[in-house]
């Protein structure tokens, strides 16, 4: 039995050594140059390219390689036999919650602006949005939500959560899936962390940045799919909107000729908000392999019907 | 009776309308143009000019437009008899642990360099500093210092910190004034809160960095006087340094022509990690001109002799 670790633009090597020191007796293969394709029981994938699950007749279960799934659920490709599961780990939740509390703060303090007047030597004040009267809105307050909720409420923002079942969470105005014009007007800062699926692809559109509480800011951490762009570059342009901060996109890398990179209201990073290290997540990859060889139940399994 | 109002650089008349709104009955002067140097008793300054101070034969008391009062303590033309008070607020504390924490996590995770990649239409991942292997070291750990440190281990970081008598703060390794190398040697992020007396002139020189935990960063919101600039350059050329963040300068606004503005690993601000409010600061302002002319106990007051 083996493992194989399927990848493009990411050197998986990394990956290999941290499984086999979290279980010297695993066997793991990479791909593309895979000796025994009958062996392979269990995959670990991220961007995997189409039509490659189809070549392994053993194979049962395929790991996301982080929280999201969304990138196995859409490849309708992978047999419908083959069960799913992600690989969050507490890292990827403190990472996340890292990166939203510094730009949430960054856009408050105008960091850009700071950054940018130096390059020019402009010595110039200006007003930060008072914390305050700033409410910062989470899409998605499940338990990464949740965490994210949590850290800005430790960092004196006023923060409330949107998700399908109200939640309860303490310091947090909550709101239910039908409750989402209440949940924009109290927003300022509005905060994707949504899985993708096909009620959330395109949910980022102009008629939601116009029911925002101005001033409005978007940060998008969830999925490129989530943002209609053209409908962010409209409310850019018309006010509607201050400025975006977006570390997912589209088509990843963002090529070089897309109109955002050169927009002074957008802020790109390169899908770095959470990023899996080899040795955090081999332990649960690994668990999870042993737990498919022995029939236990799976870790963080993922409902492929629900699409989360 | 009245209070004097006293600033280069900045527009005195929204702190004349906040103090009036605080207390009606209050008497309040702008300088230069002041109509009676004689009711003077109570006066309020930031980048006072020199000798100002000494056209009021009435004067008693000369409040801080903030936190620190060295501006006062160093202008040996101020009588010896005029006491002189701070205005610190829990506001100045909240945005100061605000911009600290930004800028320590825009550290970690390298967001000017993403920034700067946009501007060449980059899309290129760098590893992030990790968290748990970083360690922030505040030195001056008085209130506004403790504050800071609290925000910091709310947001995940290994906080250490320094000030002359040890101080005792859940979660910080805390040293005294004579353990200054053991505590440099666990910092990687030197935060300098002090206050700037003769003895904390010049102590962010190239022996302290030197001694600093490797990668190491500076990040200077005390006051300018307490960096030796030189140095400065000097450990960042020779890799010593990996970035500063400054907030504050010798001479503000920094000159154009000053050689840290086209500095690749100085990051500037324009001395707005902690902002003075008009409506936060009047009620204390009022406050400390009543307790003045009913000659009670003011409050914030500054030993003059120990210089803070």
């Amino acid at each position: 039995m083996s493992l194989l670790l399927v990848a493009q633009h990411r050197e998986m090597e990394p990956f290999k050594s941290a499984i086999q020191r979290a279980d010297p007796n695993i066997e793991v293969e990479i791909w593309p140059s895979v000796k025994n394709r009958a062996r392979v029981q269990f995959a670990l994938a991220w961007h995997h390219p189409k039509n490659v699950f189809g070549q392994y007749p053993n194979l049962k279960v395929i790991s996301s390689l982080g929280a999201g799934a969304n990138h196995l659920l859409q490849d309708e490709t992978i047999p419908h036999s083959i069960r799913f599961v992600r690989a969050s780990t507490p890292s990827l939740a403190s990472q996340m919650s890292d990166y939203v509390t510094l730009t949430a703060l960054n856009l408050m303090r105008r960091t850009e602006t700071y950054i940018k007047q130096q390059q020019k030597s402009i010595w110039k004040r200006h007003e930060a949005y008072p914390k305050k009267e700033m409410t910062a809105g989470i899409m998605g307050l499940g338990k990464l939500g949740s965490i994210v909720a949590r850290r800005l409420l430790h960092n004196g923002l006023n923060v409330c959560g949107w998700s399908k079942s109200k939640k309860k969470l303490n310091g947090v105005e909550t709101f239910s899936e039908s409750e989402l014009h209440a949940f924009l007007s109290r927003t300022n800062m509005l905060i994707c962390l949504l899985p993708l699926t096909k009620e959330t692809e395109g949910i980022l559109d102009l008629k939601i940045m116009k029911q925002l509480k101005k001033p409005s800011f978007l940060i998008n951490v969830g999925r490129g799919g989530h943002l209609v762009e053209e409908d962010l570059v409209y409310a850019l342009d018309t006010g509607r909107l201050e400025r975006a901060v977006l570390d997912v996109f589209n088509t990843e890398p963002l090529p070089e000729s897309h109109p955002f990179w050169g927009r002074e209201k957008i802020t790109i990073t390169p899908h770095i908000a959470s990023i899996t290290h080899p040795d955090e997540v081999a332990g649960l990859i690994a668990e999870n392999y042993k737990r498919l060889l022995s029939g236990m139940e799976l870790l963080q399994e993922v409902d492929r019907q629900k699409g989360y």
